[in-house]
C-alpha cells in the first residue's frame, strides 16, 4: 500500500498536479555540499576501485572513535537496511522468529518474510503514550527467538524509548540468550536524548547509517557495530554480494562526520520548527497524537477511520500521507512525514484536516 | 586464498616494498573523467534522494534500447555480484544445485554455498583449449538442477565459448527445464565476438555490469536482463536489501553509455598490447597457456607446481598472482591479471619466470 500510494503521487506529479508528499521518509533538504565535494574529490583521486568489504579504514577508525569500540567492531554497510537484512540472514534460520516492537519500520518484517523468519509484534498504542511493555514483550519470547529488534527514536511514531524501559528490554534478552539489534539511524538527530545499545555493552548489534543524521537518503550508506566475530561474518558476507560501499561515498560520509554535531543541529532545529507548525494544525482537530521526540513523523490516530481510503482519496485532494497499516495493526493511524517546507506543511495539514471524515 | 594473497601484498606495500599485482581483476585505468563529471553534476542537482530499486528510468530504458528488450526487462543492481546472488537467491532452495564450467569465478561457488545450493563444476581444460563439453555439461543435470552458469568470456581463462557450443548448451538447458544465467561482464571489451544468451531468446537471465567495460570496478553498479515476471521479483528483493544504486551513479553510467563503443575500443586496444607484451615473455618460458579471446585475464599452467605455494614465495620476489586453486580443481595454474602497465607487465613476468620451480 506504502509503494501504491507513493506511484500514484508520482503519476499526479507527472499528470502535472501539485501534490504535498507526506509519504516518504526522504528529507527533501539537500545533502549537505562538503559531503558531495569530498565524494566528487575522492572520485577524481581515484578512489573508484573495489574497496575493502569491510568498509574504509579511514571511517571504520573514526566511528569506532565516535561510538567507542575497535575499528574491527565495525562494518561498513549499503545503508543500514543491508546491515538489518544481513543480521537477519546471518543470524536466523527458517522457522526462527524475531520480535519487534510495533508499529514498525516495514522492512524488518518483510527482510524476515523472504527469509522464512517469523515476525512477533508486540502491539503498543498512542494510549500509553507509545509505551513498549517490557512484560509484554518477553512473553513473545520462545526457544525460537533468536533476535529482538529496537527502533528509538521509532519510525513511525518518532517516539524514544525510555532509559528504565529500554533497560529492562536488555536485560530480558540477555536472561533469555536473544541478541537485540538496535537500529539507531534516527538517534544523532533526536530532538531528546535517546539510549544507544552500546551503553549496555557491546555484545549486541548496533545499526546505524549516514541517510537521516546526514541527508544522504540516495547514498546507501550504514554500518553496524558488533562483536568482532559476527563483524567476520558479515564481511564475508559483503564480499559475495554487494562487495563494498563505493569508497567515494565513503569519504564522503567521513567529511560529514568531520561536522557531525553542526549537521545534526541544523537538522533538528529546521524539524523542530516544523513539528511545532504541523502540531499548531493538528492541535485544532479531532485526531489524536503524541509530541515528537524525534525527526521526521507524526502518527496520528482519528477513531474508525480506514486509513487505506484515506490515504488514497487524499491523494486526490493533492497530499499523499502513509497508511497506518503499512506499519502493523494501525488501520485508524497513518503516518505524515515532515518532508517539505513549514508554509506547505501547514497547507498540507489543513487540505488534511478538511478532508477528514 | 585469493584474500590472504590480496592482504598479504597490501601489508607488503604498506612496509614500502614495491609490488607488481597481477593478482585483482581491477583495472588500473582511472574511470573515464566523462562518467566522474557526470556523476557529479547529478550530485550537485540533487540526485542523492532514495531512487527507484528498479533503476532509473533512463538508463533502464538506454540498456534496454542496446540489449532489444523493453526497459521493464531492465533491473539495476548493487554491481553484477548482487545479481548473481539475487538470482540464485530467488530461484533455488536449499538441497537444489547449479551447474558452473570450471574453472570459474569463486564468487559463484561462495554464493550458492552460502545459500546451502550444491555446485557443480564442470571441469574444463587448457589441452582442450578450454572447451566447454555439452555432454558432459547435460550428465551433470539431475532433477534439482534449476540453474546452469556460463561466463563467457571466462575469469580466469579469458575465452569465449564458440557459438555451436553455446547454443547447445543452451538447447540442453532448455529440453531440461533448466534457467541459463549468462555473466557477460567481459563480453563488450572481448577481442572476439562472443555469443549473448540474448541471441537465443529472452527467457534466461543476462547478467552484466559496469565494472569492466566502463572501468567502473568501485562504484558496483551492474544490471540484469530477465522475463518481466522474474524483474519483478528482483526489484522487490532490491527493497528491502539494497534499496537502490545511488542515482548520480546511475547517470554517471548513463553518461558512460554514450561513448560505450569508443571506451570499449580504449581498453581493447590497450589490453590487447599488454597480452601481446605477456605473451611475448611467457613463450619463452616452459609454461602452458593459451591466447586470451578477452582482458584482463591469462591463466597459464606449469607441470607438477604447487600454485598456492608458489604464489606465496613469489610474493617475497614483488609479484602477486592468483593461484589457479581459487578457481577451482586447478592447483598446477594460477591467474595472472595484466592490470599494470606494459613495462611492469614485462618486469613483473620476467621475476615470475625466474621464480618458476
Amino acid at each position: 500500500m506504502l509503494y501504491e500510494i507513493s506511484e500514484k503521487a508520482i503519476q499526479l506529479q507527472n499528470q502535472g498536479k501539485e501534490i504535498i508528499k507526506f509519504n516518504l521518509g526522504d528529507p527533501d533538504l539537500p545533502t549537505p555540499p562538503a559531503i558531495v565535494e569530498a565524494a566528487y574529490e575522492a572520485m577524481k583521486q581515484g578512489k573508484t576501485k573495489y574497496s575493502s568489504a569491510a568498509g574504509e579504514k579511514a571511517l571504520r577508525e573514526e566511528l569506532a572513535v565516535i561510538h567507542g569500540v575497535s575499528a574491527d567492531n565495525v562494518v561498513v554497510t549499503t545503508g543500514s537496511k543491508w546491515a538489518v537484512f544481513s543480521s537477519l540472514f546471518l543470524l536466523l534460520k527458517r522457522g526462527e522468529n524475531v520480535v519487534v516492537p510495533s508499529p514498525h519500520w516495514t522492512s524488518y518484517e518483510l527482510a524476515a518474510k523472504k527469509l522464512g523468519v517469523e515476525t512477533r509484534f508486540l502491539k503498543s498504542d498512542l494510549g500509553s503514550n507509545w509505551k513498549v511493555d517490557p512484560e509484554k514483550l518477553e512473553a513473545l519470547i520462545d526457544d525460537n527467538t533468536r533476535l529482538i529488534i529496537l527502533n528509538s527514536p521509532n519510525n513511525p511514531t518518532s517516539k524514544v524509548i525510555d532509559s528504565k524501559t529500554f533497560a529492562e528490554i536488555v536485560q530480558i534478552a540477555q536472561s533469555k540468550g536473544v541478541t537485540v539489534l538496535s537500529d539507531e539511524v534516527y538517534s544523532d538527530i533526536s530532538f531528546v536524548k535517546a539510549d544507544s545499545i552500546l551503553d549496555y555493552g557491546k555484545s549486541n548489534i548496533l545499526v546505524s547509517g549516514f541517510s537521516k543524521a546526514f541527508l544522504m537518503t540516495g547514498w546507501r550508506i550504514g554500518y553496524v557495530v558488533v562483536e568482532k566475530e559476527l563483524a567476520k561474518r558479515m564481511i564475508k558476507l559483503n564480499q559475495i554480494t554487494t562487495t563494498c560501499v563505493p569508497a567515494f561515498i565513503q569519504y564522503g560520509a567521513l567529511k560529514g562526520l568531520e561536522t557531525r554535531k553542526q549537521i545534526a543541529d541544523d537538522i533538528r532545529r529546521t524539524f523542530k520548527l516544523r513539528a511545532d507548525a504541523a502540531y499548531s494544525v493538528l492541535s485544532k482537530s479531532k485526531m489524536q497524537f503524541s509530541r515528537p521526540d524525534a525527526p521526521f513523523y507524526l502518527f496520528p490516530k482519528v477513531d474508525g477511520l480506514d486509513s487505506e481510503r484515506f490515504a488514497l482519496d487524499l491523494l486526490d485532494r493533492g497530499v499523499a500521507v502513509a497508511p497506518g497499516t503499512a506499519f502493523g495493526d494501525y488501520r485508524e493511524y497513518f503516518r505524515i512525514a515532515l518532508t517539505v517546507g513549514e508554509d506547505k506543511i501547514k497547507e498540507g495539514l489543513e487540505k488534511l484536516c478538511e478532508a477528514l471524515p
